[in-house]
């Protein structure tokens, strides 16, 4: 059976793994007959957002132990992940991705990856596996590969411009659909950076995994 | 557009809602051509669960808060819910169930639950719309409403005892199916009671849904 690690980054699309990204991304993977294995850092999130107000929250978190809540416990650390047994990576969006993941979100362009996401991808993309990145997760794909990749975060003229900044190559693209860079095998899908509903995300989504899952070799 | 009050107890299955259920739900209702409307208690959790450990944590966290996690922040309190403008009432499963908006984990059949759940549900029953409830939150049902409802939380007998003592008729149940309780309007599926897999708990979800939908007068 075709395995897929997918990365998360906690749990709620403000601080951590957007979840609804997250679920249709595993539901998308058992559909398409393959397995998924979620892995996360081991690490204190940035910060903790009460999802109401939109405010931090005084708590400190742990992104590995919020992400097990999405997956009823069963991920992994990521620096655990080992890229020879995997056929294929998926990261699902949410804020977690900039915060957790990278440092993006205030950073930008010039922000700081964790180090075993690095690794990992870049291990994965000298293989010669797919990788599908989700919603704001395109956004750092060029400060992980270092090669014009043609990528999607939807229509955002500003994260375009990032983007093209770090040696990105934005393609503008529909939330129903996907952008696939066929040589270095790479798929993008705006997912929540433009849907409206959780159906509008989940027909990229499929899209994505149906095309990560044919990728592979 | 048909409006399905939708109750959630915190973001986790071990001690909230079920977030593959909740997820599952909210897009069948999208795709059912109907819109959710997501509610929870403002009050603190009965406790904090490590959901890879199973240990109870150091913390005090909020049920409406958490619940916001999943659903990006669209979730109100459930003393503002008006059954008036609502269609039909959908309570996904997870520990937050019975520990939260009741206390089924530890009291069992004599638990105290939610008032404004009680009340709530209570009023969606006395106005003939339908309720759908899923995976572990059938067994509070006979608590909920004084009539002897068919219901089901799949196969487990020791739950199927506990809700005949309490004066429900417990119909067993396989994963993709649910049981209607036509009479009363009553309709549930044992999800993650049995799923083996979140494409298990989608087809019995998504039977509930179209049927809560359906039954909406």
């Amino acid at each position: 059976m075709k395995c897929i690690g997918v990365i998360l980054s906690g749990c709620g699309v403000f601080d951590g793994s957007e979840i609804y990204e997250t679920v249709l991304t595993l539901l998308a993977i058992e559909r398409a007959g393959a397995k998924a294995i979620c892995f996360a850092p081991d690490k204190p999130q940035l910060h903790v957002i009460n999802h109401i107000t939109g405010e931090e929250m005084p708590e400190s978190r742990n992104v590995l132990v919020e992400s097990a809540r999405i997956v009823r416990g069963k991920v992994l650390p990521i620096n655990q992940a080992d890229s020879v047994q995997l056929d294929a990576l998926i990261l699902p969006g949410g804020f977690g991705v900039a915060k957790n993941l990278s440092r993006f979100a205030d950073a930008g362009a010039d922000c700081v990856i964790d180090t075993d996401l690095q690794k990992l991808t870049q291990e994965i993309y000298k293989q010669s596996k797919p990788i599908g990145f989700i919603c704001i997760a395109p956004a750092i794909l060029p400060l992980l590969i270092d090669a014009p990749i043609r990528i999607t975060i939807g229509t955002d003229s500003m994260y375009a411009e990032v983007i093209e900044a770090m040696g990105g190559i934005h393609v503008p693209c529909p939330v129903d659909d996907i952008v696939v860079d066929e040589e270095h095998k790479i798929v993008t899908t705006p997912a929540t950076m433009l849907a409206g509903s959780i159906d509008d995300a989940a027909s990229g989504i499929d899209k994505l995994v149906k095309r990560v899952v044919e990728m592979i070799a």
